[in-house]
């Protein structure tokens, strides 16, 4: 299953009204659509924006009206914290704070490298009977983990989300939640203290760095209590993913979440390795699923180019995956949401599907857009179908009836 | 948003089975298909036979099976009666009546003129505590609105439906609703005093035409507690129709009806002055409905030739307010329902949808109509989700996770 973030598109302008998908040469993506079925899909509900998590708990099976109730335990999973139901989960960053607790740089000059030492420093404390889990991510990144009794995830932003405000207090959406942000707000207070004494800044300090003397969390979360993958579906499933987030959304679901030297989430990211990965997974998975982040990157960057180059390399990935394929193995080639470079951001325009192997419906399309798969056979599927539809396709659905 | 009310179709014999859709000379409507997306769309639900009332909610974004209960409100409303949440509300006919109560004239001759002053010689009476508001509508026809408290729509109408019949007793169909029909059948018997004794019905007998001397109320209403469709879908609406059912729907959602001078509701209706109101309402608002009935009325009166020609109307409509729409607007042409001129009644016939406009994927078909919009892009859709996907498309959707 080979998710290709963000990548549908709308009309561009810029080339002749197509979509990146119709310019880019794109042999080996193509043939998935040619040999086998394709369509259009509403990954969550039509109108409805996906996000990247949600849109994958939706295309593994999980309603994400259901299991999702904020990105904080995803990225918590995906540093490696194993969030438990019950825990409160945020994003944060590292930030830069003046003496009145003013943000003077959201992302601490991106630091790059000490935030596995400031990180050990504020984890493990605790308040109220809280415990603090705290631990870094890429970059400025970082995930903090409330886990206790009588924790709720309806707490404002601490995280001001511009420059030049000030940090703000934790406030509770509902009463249920005042113990919630009270903690938080003593672990910021705390951090801070900490962290402004931490060798790291000095260091940073003495070389005209900004500090990392902040954490400021943002995104708070709950962890809903969901059935493994392996349980629901029957599938023993492996994720290949560069990014954090996603990293997370497979470690929750049970998934084997396999780290590929050189994938990295960005446009860099070593795709080759990442479908080398793949087919090494599947000696020991039912399912593999690989996210790459590439296309979407360049969504937002709103760079038509650079996506269509990010789909022509895929499509290398593609080939090479095809080539190694054992010839009882299904491919699902879709994407989790559309990122028209012309909105810089995801949108709730359908994506395309196409999926062929042994037993797949070949219908007439052939050719993997955003036009010519609105006419197959997969048209009008929605996320939540596909999990059940490939278990169909493999002969493992069970029967309802005599 | 362009609605031609109950223009899709069925093949027709005398048109060598084809609809009048297929027909018709189109090509400003054609246009809007071959320039953007299309579809035909199950406006409630398969097999649902759609109202113009129900219609138009799923199509604004109400649920109609959570939202309506009955016409009675929604033609109060456009009859200008502000209905609130618990007003229980109905049609109504000035109709003729003999000394035994038997109807001799259920439309009082289509009475023309008069109704006013008849009206308002009976509105403003108060029984058992209930207030009674009744206005006139356009010729024979009346709403009816009840208000206090301890109202209930279920009863049965007073209307037998048929002349000859005698003028029913208004029949509680649920203990609640004992009250209303006490209430009713005090309004039509003091109605029908007060009515006789009329001078606009003493003239109207020295001139030998029927007396319009009973109110005949049906399809009782109330009115479900609804969120404005500003408050909803953070769009500022305007709506035009010719019928007053339809005037009563944009009213109930809060959306600005636009009364245009030549608008009738009926074939001679003015369609040209329709879409330069539709154009200069566009300046204010950021969504503008039109109705046409016109196509409607030529399918309940199983004239196929007259469909044809309502069709070709709308185009001239549409060619100009295309000439005139600013380059971001979307423009969305579809139906409320089916009318076929074989039924000369509504269907369950999904109807023809195509969208065109900035950021609109473009897909191969080229023609509205029921066969070439039935393999777009846009196939599959239900009404309910139109205001979803429209705001999708205007990237003014919200982001479900992250």
């Amino acid at each position: 299953m080979i998710i290709s973030d963000g990548m549908p598109d709308r009309p561009v302008e810029e080339l002749d009204f197509n979509t990146p998908l119709q310019v880019a040469t794109k042999p080996a993506i193509d043939s998935v659509a040619d040999r086998g079925a394709s369509g259009t899909m509403d990954v969550i509900a039509p109108g409805v924006v996906p996000g990247s998590d949600t849109a994958h708990l939706a295309l593994f099976g999980y309603n994400p009206f259901e299991y999702y109730s904020g990105r904080g335990p995803f990225e918590a999973a995906g540093v490696g914290i194993d969030c438990r139901p019950g825990d409160v989960a945020f994003r944060c960053n590292f930030s830069t704070v003046d003496e009145k607790m003013r943000v003077v740089d959201r992302r601490a000059g991106r630091i790059k490298s000490g935030t596995a030492e400031l990180a050990k420093a504020i984890t493990g404390m605790k308040f109220e009977g809280i415990e603090v889990i705290f631990k870094e991510a890429t970059e400025h990144r970082g995930a903090l983990v409330l886990r206790g009794d009588g924790l709720d995830p309806r707490v404002s932003d601490v995280d001001p989300h511009e420059q030049y405000a000030m940090v703000q207090e934790c406030r509770p959406l509902a009463p249920q939640a005042n113990l919630t942000a009270r903690v938080v707000n003593s672990f910021v207070k705390e951090s801070h203290r900490i962290l402004s004494e931490n060798q790291v800044n000095m260091e940073r300090a003495s070389k005209d760095l900004p500090v990392a003397n902040a954490v400021l969390p943002r995104g708070a979360g709950t962890l809903r209590k969901l059935e493994r993958f392996e349980t629901r579906f029957g599938l023993k499933a492996s994720g290949i993913a560069g990014v954090s987030l996603l990293k997370g959304v497979f470690r929750i679901l049970g998934f084997n979440s396999i780290d590929v030297a050189g994938a990295t989430g960005g446009l860099d990211t070593d795709m080759l390795a990442k479908g080398a990965a793949a087919l090494k997974a599947l000696e020991s998975s039912d399912l593999v699923a690989i996210n790459i982040k590439a296309p979407d990157i360049s969504g937002h960057d709103g760079d038509f180019a650079g996506k269509v180059t990010s789909i022509e390399r895929i499509d290398k990935m593609v080939s090479e995956i095809r080539t190694g394929l054992p010839s009882n193995v299904l491919m699902v080639m879709l994407s989790d949401h559309s990122t028209p470079v012309s909105l810089r951001n995801h949108s709730a325009d359908p994506v395309c599907i196409a999926m062929s192997g042994k037993g797949v419906r070949v219908d007439g399309v052939k050719k993997f857009d955003e036009i010519a798969c609105s006419s197959g056979m997969l048209r009008g599927m929605r996320g939540i179908e596909l999990m059940p539809t490939v278990l169909g396709v493999m002969g493992r659905a069970e029967k309802f009836g005599a």
